[in-house]
């Protein structure tokens, strides 16, 4: 964890070990504010929401304010049925009366295998626990290390972030924790993210600001494609610093520093990534259109064999080219400029004449670096950030459940 | 190659090494028909179509009949511009004097890395070689095998099929030759295949019967989801059989044997997939409209974690929802039903009751299977063959070039 890490007030946390993975890891979560939060959430697109997705869309679509969340990780209670919801609705009952709160404003959320019932008993068991740590560690630091370690499942390290951002009021803070290493995708897969905040928000003007900023962070990663059931990013102003923000320029500077947050949660977790060596920034730019840039940008993080390449630190260019052209958008071939870092590799269609392989290769060498492909036709870009493809990724997801 | 394999009357066949690939590796291979065949094509789809590709169109555009074919791997002759256009018109030239045929009836293809100038001279050097070694062997058999080899690329083993059609007028034969490995997709990736036939066809019918044939069979493959610039399914018919087929009968049992050989092709393309150790049938039913039965066939065929999952013998059934679910097409979930072979693992959108994971997983332990899933929301219904993601697939891609 940082030491530069911000921990809003007004929040405490906890993470214990219920039971629900093998040996004494932590598994369960819990983010209490000091008051109801304003709260506003995105949720997977998946056809299959998990039970605690279904759950979490009714209480935000009813206006509920949230005032503790719980996480648990081991098992996802996606594809679960009624009973699945049944089992979100006995965990939010318990919690709450285990914390004295209105059952409305418990949220939960699950990550973990999809398909098997969730163990309700073991996870009630750990209630208790949990409520009590809460108490160990009033001021954050080790206790939000033990939350944002309980929600992990493939991901080698705790993901948080916390900032300051100035206001015309005066200082607020953005606390976020995050987990994701795998099945990452254009729309949050296999992802938690909670962005916390002491700053006051309305409630009808948290919900537009999180989607703009998921857009612009979470939604522009890739690992490997897939998309999750469960995904979840649920944002929570309790307003306890005592500034309501309600100045235009206020509320942007809220803005840039809850995209702030977002975006350094999202680099985490394709850094992250199952298996991954590198973290590669993929650069449309010159587009007729968003929309074009966008399929091309994720045609090509998302491409196998352009991620195996940054694997091999293999300057294949051509696999490239060959993603740019598979994507289905118009382009005209004999324009487009592709460059890695500074170096032109592709000018006009073709390898750049001036292009030393060893020059590609050598920014292949390195664990970050960006892939610019410039279609020369307009005006519009788009970035994603995506990681290698990895024999790690291959044993990772071979034998996750064994 | 197999006993039963039936070669074509009226084309011979050679495979040469000329320098392309390192060693002796064979790198160069002629097909040559006795007389000049109807012919028809199918290209790849990508934006960036090789040089060989827009040589072909314009070919089929002009309604050239072809009666030679050249295929060089080792070098893809891509993204090489106007030079690479003429680079395909030299060695069609030169073709075109050693076998002392017009130019036009010349096709010319390419397989290998992207982005390199065609080694013009190296290919041409072989030409002569290429021509004498036709007269070796005139009667297939050993030739058709080198010609057979000396397309692959990444390929384990050549892929050859032949077959015999009865027609109302007397037996026919069809002799089909295919590379590919990797880059497999829907649009048919890296992939070449030339499909051979003595009959007599009307060079108007082949077009549209090769369209229905390659929509049906190289079309419904999946390895790794990307396409190649290069892709190429020519079709040649010279008639020499002297059986010119234009009953309507006759037709459709010409046109079931051209499938049966591209489905054969497909699967043996699928079964050498890089890196592959299972094929596996993708089966999705029940869908109200035939298009979104293909898109979520695809989700799943195309799945990393899908894919990693059967490599590991995981009935990791909860991967297989997520992907039908992140497919992007309207589903009742509390409808779906998924069954590896004819283990019921899924009943409404959740874990059948009766089902026993010892039962699915005896299921992925086999070389081959199918996963069957059920919308039960109308009658239409897709088929892809796709294969594992392995160790290996990660081995031959980030080591491709070097």
């Amino acid at each position: 964890m940082s030491e530069n890490l911000k921990i809003c007030s007004g929040f405490r946390f906890a993470g214990v070990h219920c039971g629900l993975k093998a040996g004494d890891a932590l598994d369960l979560a819990l983010l209490l504010s000091d008051c109801p939060a304003a709260a506003a959430a995105v949720f997977t697109e998946n056809r299959f929401p998990a039970a605690p997705v279904v759950c979490g869309r009714k209480q935000m679509a009813a206006g509920d304010k949230i005032q503790a969340v719980l996480i648990n990780s081991g098992n996802a209670n996606a594809c679960t049925g009624d009973q699945g919801e049944i089992d979100v609705a006995i965990v939010a009952e318990v919690l709450a009366a285990a914390l004295e709160l209105p059952r409305e404003q418990m949220f939960i959320s699950s990550t973990g295998v999809i398909g098997e019932p969730l163990p309700v008993t073991t996870i009630l068991r750990g209630v208790e626990s949990l409520v009590e740590s809460l108490d160990d560690d009033a001021f954050g630091g080790p206790a939000l290390e033990r939350a944002a370690r309980a929600i992990m499942t493939t991901d080698k390290s705790q993901k948080t972030v916390g900032i300051e951002v100035e206001t015309s009021l005066g200082v607020v803070t953005i606390t976020g924790i995050a987990k994701g290493a795998g099945m990452i995708h254009p729309n949050m897969a296999t992802m938690l993210a909670y962005l916390l905040t002491d700053a006051g928000i309305e409630p009808q003007i948290l919900p537009g600001m999180l989607k703009r900023v998921v857009d612009q962070s979470f939604n522009r990663i890739s690992v490997d494609g897939d998309m999750s059931t469960n995904d979840t990013v649920l944002t929570l102003a309790n307003g306890i610093s005592g500034y309501s923000l309600s100045a235009p320029a206020d509320l942007e500077a809220f803005e840039k520093g809850l995209l702030k947050v977002a975006r350094e949660l999202s680099t985490m977790i394709v850094k992250d990534g199952e298996g991954a060596t590198k973290t590669v920034t993929i650069k449309v730019t010159g587009a007729r259109h968003l929309k074009d840039a966008e399929i091309i940008c994720r045609a090509v993080a998302n491409s196998a064999l352009v991620k195996t390449a940054f694997f091999g630190q293999d300057a294949n260019w051509g696999r490239i080219i060959a993603a740019v052209g598979y994507a289905g958008v118009e382009l005209k071939p004999e324009l487009v400029n592709v460059s890695f870092d500074r170096v032109r590799v592709v000018s006009g269609g073709m390898r750049d004449p001036e292009y030393l392989e060893a020059d590609g290769a050598a920014v292949l060498r390195q664990a970050e670096f960006t892939v610019k492909i410039d279609l020369q036709s307009g005006e519009d870009e788009f970035t994603v950030l995506t990681s290698d493809l990895t024999h790690d990724y291959i044993s990772i997801n071979a034998d996750y459940r064994s």
